[in-house]
C-alpha cells in the first residue's frame, strides 16, 4: 500500500490532469470538471479525454489517457460504470499515478465484480484510486477540484490547516459549501465513497505525513477494517487531531448507510468506544464536527477553568450555565485580576465571573479586561461574549479579539448572537482565525473538546 | 392586578406616547427612542418630555408628562433612578396606563427603597409598569418600540403570532434580532428587568388573551413567585403552547443572575419539575429556543412516526440517525407508497425510509414523494431534506416546500445545510413559514417537541 500512498500525493500535485468526458456541452459533468480546473487557475497541464474532440475549451483534447504525450498524474473519470475498468486500465498503461473514480453503480448496487475490477488493475500498477461513488478530492493550494457541483453553487474554501475526509459526497459538499461561507481554510478534501482501494485508513496515513494539515476531520459511515483504523487513529491523533463522526448509527440508519455506499456500517456502540480508546473528539452532529474543529487551531489549555467577559448580563449568566453543563469550572480570579478589573467597570460594577462589563462597555474595556486574563494564573481559556448591538461596539472590537486569539497563551472562543450585523462580525473574525460561535453552549462544548484533548496529551502551560 | 392587566394592554395601542428625556441629540438614548417611533411610523401622537425644548424632532415637548393636553397611554422612561419616582408619580396624576421604566439602579443594586416607590405609585394608581432595568416593549403591529438600540444595529421582526417575553434585555434584543434575520414575525416583545410591579406571571396572563398571539417563549432567570407561575403555565399552555428556557441554573451562574436583575434564580430542578408538571416545552439553550418556535405554527402530529424525503443519501442517513437519537420512529410506508415511489425514483433506486431521491431529482420528484407521505396513514410527520447544491435543485423548490408545509394535514420540518447560496432559500422558506433548519439533529428535535406537547393534547390526527 505504501507505493499508493506515495502515488496519492500525484493527485493532489499532479503535473497533468486528464479528464476523461471532458466537455463544453452546458450542464454535462466533463464541462463542470473542466471548468473547475480553468477557473481555478490550475497552473498544470489540463487535457481532455473524449473521442468526439480534439480540444475542449481551449485545451487539447484526445481519444484515450494513453494517448496524451504529456505527464498525466491524475486522472477523473465520471462515465457510467461498466466503462471505468477498461479506462482505469488505459490510465495504468500511461503511468498515471492516481485515479478518482466518480461515477456509481459499484458495490452499492452489488456490481462487486466492477469493483474487483478497479483493485486488481490498482495491484497490477500500483495505483492510487479514490472511489467509485464519490466526490473525489479538492486542494486549495494546487486547485485540483474534481467536485462536479458547480463554484456558483458550492463555494470553495481557501487555503488552511483542516483536511476533511468523508465517506459521503453529499454531506461532504455541505461542509466544504459551510467552511467557505465562515471564511474557514482546508488543506484537503477527499470524498471517497465505496472506498473499493484506498479507504479511510489509507487516507489517515497520507494525511498524517501531509504537510499541510494540522487537523483532521473524520466523517465516517462504515469502515473495512476497524482494528486498522483504531490503531491509525490512536496514532495520528497524537499529532494531528482527529475530528470524528460516524453516521449510519442504528438501525434504519444503518441499511441507509448500507445502500449508499455499500460499507457495512457497524456497530455504533464499538466506533465510540474506538473513539474513546484513541481519545478521538467525537461530533455527534454537523453542528458539533463544525463547533470542533473551530477551536482545534488555539492553544491548549492547562486545565478547565475558564474566565468570561460579557457587556450584557443575560449572556453571561447564560455562559456559566454552558459551562456548568459541559463540567468546566468557572475561575475565580486572582487579587491583580480583580483589581484590574475594577478600573475598568463603573463604579457600580460587579466584579465577578463572568465580568460584565455592562452594555456601556466599549472596546477598549475589553482588551483591558483580556490582558488581565491572559495574565491571571487561575484563568486556563477565555470565552468572550460580544453583543455587538449595544452603541459603543465598532469595529475596532474585531482587532481586539483577533489579538486575543493571536496571543496564543490560552485558548480564546468568542460569542455573539444576532442577525445580519452580527454575522457580518462573525464572519470577519472567522476570517482571521478567531473562533466564533453564536451561542454560549457550542462555544463552551467546544472549548471542553479541547480541555479533554489537552489534558490526554499532558500538555503543559504556555505558548504550544 | 386585574386592572393593571387591562391597563397593560393600553401600552402595547396607546392613543399617546411620551417619551421622558425624548431629545434631538445623537447617541442619546431618549433620541433612539424619539426615531424608533418616527421611523416606525407610529400613528399615535408622539411626545418628548424634557423641560430644555419646545419641540424635538419635529414632535411637541412639555417639562413634565402632565403638561402634555392630549391622553397620553404609555410614558417611557431611561431617566437615572433617583428621578424615577417623581417622574411615575406625575404619570399618575395624568392618568397614563402604562409606564416603561428602561433605567436600571433599583432592586439589582439594592436600591429597594426605590422600587418599594414605584410599587406605591403603581398601587396607588392601578398603573401598569414594566421594568424597571429592562428594553421594554416592541409591539411590530403598533410599532410601540422602546428597544434603545438602532436600527441598523438591530433589526426589528415583523408581525406575526409569537409573543416574546423575557427578563433579560440583552437575550431578548438577541433573540428579536435574530428573528428578524430568520424572517419570523412577532406579536410582542416584552422584556420586563426586574419585574417590580408586573412580572413573568402577569406577563403570561397578558398574553393569554392577547389576540395576536399564538405561541408564547418565556426567557426566565428568576421568578418571585413559582407556585403562581406554574398554575398559569399550566392553564396557558393548554391553548397558546409555551416554550420556556431558564438561565442561572447552577451555582455561580444563579449568582450572575441574582446581581444581574436582582431576583434570585431559584433552584433549576425546581424549574424543571414545573416546565415538566405544566407540559411546557423547555428549551436547553438559545440555539434550541429558535428551533422549537419555529415547529409551533406547524398541524400537531397524531404520531411518532417519521417519514425522510432526501436528494443525498448521506443527509438521509444523518436524518435517520437524528431520528433514533430523538426517540422518535421511522415510518413504514404503506404499499400505495411504495408504489408511488417506485414511479419516482430512478431504475437504480432503493425504496426506503429515508427515501433517497438521489442527487438527478428534480423539485418535481420532492412534490410527488411529498404528497404520497401525506396521504399515507403510516406517516406522522415529515422531514424533507434538500440539498439545494444539485444542478436539477432551483427556486420552485421553494415553491414545493411552502405548498408542503401549508398542507396542514402534518407538520413539516425542512433540512439544508450549506453556505451563501442554501442561506439564501433558507431565509425565503423562513418568510414563507416553512421551517427550516441546518442540521437533521435540530429538525428532528423540535419535531420531538411538538409530538410530546401533541400527545399531551391528545390531539386527534386531521388538519388542527
Amino acid at each position: 500500500m505504501d507505493e499508493r500512498l506515495r502515488k496519492l500525493a500525484g493527485i493532489f500535485r499532479p503535473r497533468g490532469v486528464a479528464i476523461v468526458g471532458g466537455s463544453a456541452v452546458p450542464g454535462k459533468i466533463g464541462t463542470v470538471l473542466m471548468k473547475n480546473f480553468i477557473d481555478g487557475h490550475f497552473v498544470g497541464g489540463l487535457y481532455a479525454v473524449n473521442p468526439k474532440y480534439t480540444s475542449v475549451l481551449g485545451r487539447p483534447c484526445y481519444p484515450k489517457v494513453s494517448d496524451i504525450p504529456k505527464p498525466v498524474d491524475c486522472v477523473i473519470i465520471a462515465t457510467p460504470a461498466e466503462t471505468v475498468p477498461d479506462i482505469v486500465e488505459d490510465c495504468g498503461r500511461k503511468g498515471v499515478k492516481g485515479v478518482i473514480v466518480l461515477s456509481g453503480g459499484f458495490e452499492e448496487v452489488n456490481r462487486n465484480d466492477l469493483a474487483d475490477a478497479l483493485k486488481r488493475t490498482s495491484d497490477k500498477y500500483k495505483m492510487a484510486i479514490i472511489g467509485p461513488n464519490c466526490l473525489g478530492a479538492f486542494d486549495p493550494y494546487t486547485r485540483v477540484d474534481s467536485i462536479f457541483l458547480p463554484m456558483f453553487k458550492l463555494k470553495r474554501p481557501g487555503p488552511g490547516n483542516i483536511a476533511f475526509v468523508t465517506q459521503s459526497g453529499a454531506v461532504g459538499s455541505t461542509v466544504i459549501d459551510l467552511a467557505a461561507h465562515y471564511g474557514m481554510g482546508i488543506s484537503k478534501f477527499i470524498s471517497y465513497g465505496n472506498g473499493t482501494v484506498l479507504n479511510e485508513c489509507d487516507m489517515l496515513e497520507f494525511l498524517e505525513k501531509d504537510k499541510e494539515t494540522e487537523v483532521i476531520i473524520m466523517y465516517l459511515e462504515g469502515v473495512k477494517d476497524g482494528r486498522r483504523l483504531l490503531e491509525r487513529m490512536k496514532r495520528v491523533n497524537r499529532t494531528k487531531p482527529i475530528i470524528a463522526m460516524k453516521a449510519g448509527k442504528y438501525g434504519k440508519a444503518m441499511q441507509a448507510a448500507r445502500s449508499h455506499t455499500g460499507n457495512i456500517a457497524g456497530n455504533y456502540t464499538a466506533y465510540k468506544a474506538a473513539f474513546r480508546q484513541a481519545k478521538v473528539t467525537e461530533a455527534g452532529d454537523l453542528q458539533e464536527l463544525f463547533d470542533f474543529v473551530k477551536i482545534f487551531d488555539q492553544p491548549l489549555p492547562k486545565g478547565n477553568r475558564v474566565g468570561v467577559i460579557t457587556n450584557g448580563g443575560g449572556m453571561g449568566v447564560l455562559t456559566a450555565d454552558a459551562i456548568n453543563e459541559e463540567g468546566m469550572e468557572i475561575a475565580d480570579f486572582s487579587a491583580e485580576s480583580r483589581e484590574a478589573f475594577r478600573k475598568i467597570l463603573p463604579p457600580y460594577g460587579n466584579v465577578g465571573n463572568p465580568l460584565d462589563l455592562v452594555a456601556d462597555a466599549g472596546v477598549e474595556a475589553y482588551d483591558r479586561a483580556i490582558e488581565a486574563m491572559m495574565a491571571d494564573p487561575n484563568v486556563d481559556s477565555l470565552a468572550i461574549v460580544v453583543l455587538t448591538q449595544t452603541p459603543p461596539i465598532d469595529e475596532r472590537i474585531i482587532g481586539v479579539l483577533t489579538k486575543a486569539s493571536d496571543d496564543r497563551r490560552k485558548p480564546v472562543v468568542t460569542i455573539s448572537v444576532g442577525g445580519e450585523y452580527t454575522e457580518a462580525y462573525q464572519k470577519a473574525l472567522e476570517g482571521k482565525g478567531v473562533p466564533s460561535y453564536n451561542s454560549p453552549n457550542s462555544a463552551i462544548r467546544a472549548l471542553r473538546k479541547l480541555t479533554d484533548y489537552a489534558a490526554w496529551k499532558g500538555a503543559k502551560r504556555g505558548p504550544s
